[in-house]
């Protein structure tokens, strides 16, 4: 597993989907279109289905508007967000590819300090078919890039790792700030470039941030429920992280990995604050007590596939929270249906 | 406590006290001149006292050899290794600062990379002076330092975070590699310039390398202490693993933060694999049980000061570990006497 020779990207690109939330004509694909165009592409059309999105030629894709999702789903659609971009679960859904890359709609190539643009798909692959170490610290960060590897005092019989479920990428330009910190600090721009990535370790949770985000679809594809946010719910732009904290408690229940790092892209422009305020304002509250609960969630050892534990989640999320709101038993629900839609469109695989 | 003002750091020199073990003429300080003048030294001489290290011209420093280690501390020098660069907590101990850097005779400025030499005491210092952020991790890293802030979704209880105890740094040219590794990669060398501070979350342990190293003597001093290795005991090269790993459970146990990442140093030339792995036979074995131990230890709540839960750890490690070999029995007396020895030359502070 150390150190694996670099899979030849030209074989991977039948085992990739790109997926993307919008509501808008795809310009931004220019940028990509050295990157994106050998991977498929799954469109996932936000808001007014009437509208048309304009995908600029010469791309593979597959769009879907809030038609074809009820239509598809019929009424487990209930489970995907409206005017949030957290409806791109519904790609991870349908999609039928091992690896899924996600990516926001305002975010460009991005370039390494020596000028040459960085491929965030390679960079994010690379990142998910080498082990994750969540069980120990690397100073020298990931052991399995070329030119590093374990330091003096790392156990031998945790080298080999575990399986990456997530990679999560990072972003130059704007940062991914908050609207009270937007509002702080409206000209504080990203430049530092930090040529690393890092296995976040057991037990810590994170910020996860949709905008630049890879998993493996068969590992961790049913925890990656974005959540029943946006239009007519009151939690807003907290759809990637709900699906980071549940997806980390369910990577370190089942010993798979989640690295944070490279690859970087060009973020383009920061989001209204002010709209964002609204947005973001009972998830500004409720994050305080959501964290330490998903923090001290154990789940039971019965729980041995990414299915089971979401589910137990979900009955967690419904015992413990609803006192928080009864949004949150609306949410449990919305829960439940996810994994009933992914059983669904993702049944087990024969036994070879 | 975010964002702090840039202590003066002719303010600091009086604050911070440099240990450097050493067998050997320091020639080594000529690199460091501009950067280790302002504060004063204390040269720890391991081996045989009748040698005479010359240290070179305009250096505030001074030197301790095996002779004034027995004198000063009387039967309680037998704490202090002897023939290990362990022999460097006997300058912790006689400090009287409140931080210490501690660095090896073989590690030189390193540069950035834009060429500017690296100022190795500042960055430490700048690393303990701002909190850390245990207890959820930061995606855009050290979110204290100028252009770089807690991202979407960190909740803002968490965002003054704790006070740091322990700055540890890393290493150019050389990596710091077990005996094996080096065996298996005699020409890898560290090249990849890494900008970036990280806090190691709560609960995760890591390999903490002694060579460049810094730490906060008033919060976590009494737990440095580098054990009983070399000379006459099968356990060696473990010095700063060994107080990594227990610095670290104390620092978890009464909230202090532990950073990595920034400075780096050059490191000038590997020792020799050979005498490493005869000197590490037993730690390579013994880590595979230590670490998992470690890693589960809690210690009561009762213990509220460094010097508490070190000795509780004493105790813990007598209890557990003798089973492993009986060196372990001696290992926990030599922390027993370390405390000891701390209490006496680390009276507490009258009360204001």
């Amino acid at each position: 597993m150390r150190n694996p020779t670099h899979a030849p990207f030209p074989l991977m690109k039948d085992e990739v989907d790109i997926v993307i939330p919008t509501i808008r004509t795809l310009d931004f694909l220019e940028s990509w279109r050295p990157f994106f165009q050998p991977y498929h592409l799954i469109i996932v059309q936000d808001g007014d289905p009437s509208k048309t999105i304009k995908v600029p030629e010469g791309f593979d894709y597959d769009l879907y508007n809030r038609d074809d999702i009820n239509r598809i789903l019929g009424p487990k659609a209930s489970c995907i967000s409206y005017k949030e971009s957290a409806c791109r679960c519904f790609g991870f859904l349908i999609s039928k590819k091992k690896y899924i890359y996600t990516i926001d709609d305002d975010c460009f190539v991005a370039k390494d300090p020596s000028g040459k643009e960085i491929d965030a798909v390679e960079q994010h692959i690379q990142n998910l078919i080498t082990p994750s170490t969540p069980f120990f610290f690397n100073t020298l960060y990931d052991p399995y890039r070329e030119g590093a590897d374990f330091v003096r005092g790392y156990p031998f019989s945790m080298r080999s790792g575990v399986p990456t479920a997530v990679s999560h990428g990072l972003w130059l330009n704007i940062p991914d700030y908050d609207a009270p910190t937007q509002l702080v600090k409206p000209r504080e721009r990203s430049t530092r470039y930090v040529d690393a990535v890092i296995t976040i370790p057991k037990g810590t949770l994170y910020p996860m941030c949709g905008m630049n985000l890879a998993f493996d679809r068969e590992l961790i594809g049913a925890a990656m429920y974005f959540g029943l946010l946006g239009d007519g719910q009151p939690f807003k732009r907290y759809d990637d992280m709900l699906a980071g904290w549940l997806s980390k408690v369910v990577c370190d229940h089942l010993g798979l990995g989640v690295k944070t790092g490279l690859p970087y892209i060009w973020h383009s422009k920061a989001s209204d604050p002010f709209v964002n305020l609204k947005k973001e304002f009972n998830g500004l509250f409720w994050q305080e007590e959501l964290i330490p609960f998903f923090q001290s969630v154990v789940l039971p050892k019965e729980c041995t596939t990414a299915q089971q534990c979401y589910l137990e989640l979900a009955k967690l999320v419904k015992e413990n929270l609803a006192s928080i709101d009864p949004y949150f038993i609306r949410l449990a629900d919305a829960m439940v249906t996810w994994i009933e839609a992914w059983d669904e469109f993702n049944p087990p695989k024969p036994a070879a």
